[in-house]
Formats: C-alpha cells, sequence, structure tokens
C-alpha cells in the first residue's frame, strides 16, 4: 500500500465530513464563525478523525454515525492550537505557513473562536442524541471524550507544560506531561471509534494502550526530529527545545536511547494491536507512519 | 416568603452541591485545579443552578440527577467570565471584590483554567450516562446545555457585544446581543431543569419563553442600574456603560422606556409562567426578584 498517496485520499474525505458540520458564516456572528472556519480549515494531517474513523472500521462499525464525533474531535485539537497559539501562551504568527487565528482576528476573537470550538465540538457530537436516542453506547463516548480532552487529559497536559517551562523535569513528570498532552487525544480519537462501533470493555482497553503507546512514540519522535532534521525537511526551525532549555525524552535521555525506546514502543504497540486478531491494514500502516515520520 | 433570607439558603446548599463536583486539588496539575476551583468559589448569586433545581422540582422532579447538570452550567458561567476578564477582554483585575483568576495565577493559567472549566463541565454532566444509561432525557439535556452556551448562544452574543465596543448599535442587534449573551444561559437553566423532570415539548416551549423574558428584563434592569444606583448601592462604580460609549437599551430608549419594558416583560413571562398551571412559589418569587432587584 502506498501510505502517503492514501493518506492524502483519506485526508480529503475526511475534510469533505468536516466540512459538513462546520457552521454557516452568516447572521450577526458571522465574525466568528469565520474565525471557527478558517481555524478548522487551516489543514494539518487530520490525525485523530482518521484514527477515529479506522479504529471504528477495525471494529466493524460500518455507518455515518461516527462522522460528528470525527468532526468533534477536530474541533478540540483546532481549539488547542488556536489557544496555543495565544500571545500569553506560545505567541506563535504562523503554524504549517499559515497566519494563526489570532493573527487575523485579534486576540480577543482567538480567545472566543477557541471557546466556540470546544463547544461546537461537544455540540456538534450531542446531535448524535436525537439520531440514535436509544444507543448507549453514545453517552459512553461522550464520557471518554470530554474527559481525554480535559483537565485529567490534554488541558491537564497543556497546564504542566506551561509551568514546567525553562525548568528541568524528571522523567516522571515528562512521561506524565506526553502521556496527557500528546497521547490523550489519540487515546480519545481510537477509543470512541472502538465504543461506537461496540467494542467490549477489554478491547476497549486494548485500544486505550495501543494508543497511549503511538502517542509516547510519536512523541519522543518529535523531539527526536528537533534534535536531528533540517528546517527544509521539518517545515519549520529546529533546535527550538535546546533553545527553549525545554526538557524533552531527548535532553533527559540522548538521541540513541530515545531511538531505542520508539522501536521498543513501536513494537509493543503493534503486538498488542495484533493480539486483537482483527484485521485493518491501513491503521497498522498509519500508525507506524505517524511514528517513523521524517517531519 | 422572606426572599432574602430564603436566597441565602439555598445558596449554600447550592454551594455544597458544587463542591461534591470540583476537582481535588491534587497531582502534577494542582495548579490548575487550584484556578479552577477558585474561580468556582469566588461567589455570586448561583442563579442558573438555582434557577435549574427550581424548574426541576416546578415539574415533579425529585431526584439527584439534577446535580451533576447544576454543577455544569455553575462551571460554564464561571469560565465565561474568567475568558470575559482576560487582559485581551474586559481586562478586570477584581470581580466582586476579589482578584480576578489570571490577576492570581497568571494569564497563560487564566485561558487554561477557562478551558478547563468549560470542559470540565461537560465531563461532569457526561457522568449522569453512567448513573441513568437508559434515560432519553439526559441527551436531551445535553443537546441544550451544550447550544445554548455555545456560538448560538453566549459565545455568540459575547462576540457580537466584543465586536460592537464603541459603536452604535441598532434595536435589532441589541435584542440579538441581549438574548445570546444574557438569556442563553438562563434559557439552558430552565430548559435543562425541565427536560431533566420529564416536562412534555410544549411546557418546555414555555419555560424556554419565560426564562428568555426574565433575560431581557434582568439585562435592561442592569442597564436601568448602571445609570441610576450609586457605587455604594451597586458594589461597583456606575455610569460605566456611557464612559465606554456602550449602546444599552438605556441609550438607544431613554430610562422611563426602560422601566416600561422591563414591567412589560414581567408581566408577560409571569403570565406565561402561571399558564403552566403548576406551582413553586419560590420560582416565581425568585424569578421577580431577579428583575427588580436594586444591585
Amino acid at each position: 500500500m502506498e501510505i502517503k498517496s492514501e493518506l492524502d485520499k483519506r485526508i480529503s474525505e475526511i475534510e469533505k465530513i468536516l466540512e459538513k458540520y462546520l457552521p454557516r458564516e452568516e447572521g450577526y456572528q458571522k465574525t466568528i464563525f469565520e474565525a471557527m472556519n478558517y481555524s478548522v480549515r487551516a489543514g494539518g494531517k487530520r490525525l485523530r478523525p482518521m484514527l477515529m474513523q479506522e479504529t471504528y472500521r477495525l471494529f466493524g462499525g460500518n455507518s455515518k454515525a461516527i462522522e460528528p464525533f470525527m468532526a468533534a474531535i477536530e474541533m478540540i485539537h483546532t481549539y488547542s492550537l488556536v489557544h496555543d497559539d495565544l500571545p500569553a501562551m506560545d505567541n506563535d504568527l504562523y503554524r504549517r505557513g499559515k497566519k494563526t487565528t489570532h493573527a487575523v482576528y485579534g486576540e480577543a476573537m482567538g480567545i472566543l473562536a477557541g471557546d466556540a470550538l470546544l463547544n461546537f465540538a461537544y455540540e456538534t457530537a450531542a446531535a448524535s442524541f436525537l439520531l440514535e436516542p436509544q444507543n448507549p453506547n453514545i453517552g459512553k463516548a461522550f464520557l471518554v471524550l470530554t474527559k481525554k480532552a480535559g483537565v485529567y487529559g490534554m488541558v491537564g497536559g497543556q497546564t504542566v507544560d506551561v509551568e514546567s517551562e525553562g525548568e528541568k523535569v524528571d522523567a516522571g513528570k515528562l512521561y506524565f506531561i506526553y502521556r496527557l498532552k500528546t497521547s490523550a487525544l489519540l487515546e480519545s480519537a481510537m477509543v470512541v471509534g472502538a465504543v461506537l462501533a461496540g467494542a467490549d470493555e477489554n478491547q476497549q482497553r486494548v485500544i486505550e494502550s495501543v494508543a497511549g503507546l503511538v502517542g509516547l512514540a510519536f512523541q519522543i519522535q518529535d523531539d527526536i526530529l528537533d534534535e536531528t532534521s533540517t528546517l527544509e525537511v521539518l517545515g519549520k526551525p529546529i533546535g527550538s527545545d535546546k533553545k527553549n532549555n525545554k526538557s524533552t525524552y531527548v535532553s533527559l535521555f540522548g538521541l540513541e536511547a530515545s531511538q531505542k525506546e520508539v522501536a521498543k514502543l513501536t513494537l509493543k504497540a503493534m503486538e498488542e494491536l495484533q493480539g486483537l486478531s482483527l484485521k485493518n491494514e491501513f491503521l497498522g500502516e498509519l500508525l507506524l507512519y505517524l511514528i517513523h515520520r521524517e517531519k
């Protein structure tokens, strides 16, 4: 399978689904609708909705009931980027070569657009209750989605990350940050896909573990690329972690140990996934691609 | 009924319920937990959970199933204040005589604490799915809660309000702002209470209308007090709307017409509420108190 061209095809399919759930840019609130849509349309690999959909397929899910949740998780991911880029946070004016939301719409609108996207994510997913009021999996999926995005998940990781800036963190805290800041939303994506497809509790636990391992490997690979890649390949300045005195897996354990850890985590994730004895060739390739990507 | 002493009693009951749902201040994310709890504990009249609970009682609801939703709506209200107070928004260092969240914890933590509270609101309400997985009203209540807080509700109103600063707005836009910024969350409170108690769709519509009218009257009374009260009574500087060149009902229609409008809206709300032929004496008194308050 040509992963790269297959990936592009799926990204464009997912972006068609996302478009269906974006608000129409009309009425008195036109500006905030534009800011929300600008943020979501700014691109990205759409990994989280893709992982959700592929995990749903892995467990035999084949309806459109998954779509509002796919849109929701991409909105959650997007809001977190919009707020991360704010002046009081990372103060970034560009992301993926495009102006960030607050750079275009101003800081107040950047805050409100992020708030609006987070809320709209849950509003979008909640519409599933109308479609299938008797389906108990929707409530369960909601629980996973909210918990992994919040203070015991992504937001919790962001806050510890912000607080630890310029300070040397130990391995325990580093794992905590990676698990919450990076893994939590990947776990959310895959577990929500599993729950909506009717996976049993044991299967859900396996999927959560696979996603957690992949998230860790993904983040350590990020640290490695920041050290070993080039501006040309990565498309953004390298060496920023070192410059910002940021504790990373590489700064704590060195490059070689980091590469070994990525390999170890990958092997473990693949073994656990195969232990389910279910088949989704693309999902396996996608996970490997995420971990071994060069940018 | 002595509304003031009854109100104080209920506020303290509601604050006991809120405490049950606040996160424990422990672990690596201790700071964000503290910031969230600081914001929620900063006080206020707890109107939204109170209106939710009283509407629930009006329709015969008498279980604890309402409690996570009461906590959720107060968290949503609180997050909106935390973000409103940020430097890029209203830039307020004090609220109700206490330092605002970002004034205590810094601007980055102010943004994240708001995000965390909004997300935690839905996480808290979602826990109801575990308690009553077969209750279809929970999904319906979720739909109301998310929609009224978002871009078609409160956040939508905030954005138009922010965009209209220093600009003369016409009556249509003013009503739009009041309806979304102020009424929407009161509608959410009362409709969620009705839905969870099993009110039928017609009853839900009446309650939504009552809450909308009360919200409008409440906001116009706010405008009137800003013009006619004193610093001593109100506990905050008066005349701020005029100073900020803010379009209000009073600036558009004058003081007398504003007072007449409050009376008209109140009468209509009370008539509609009585049309339900259900009895909750405290709810009626509470609504009148809200509208005719002097601070």
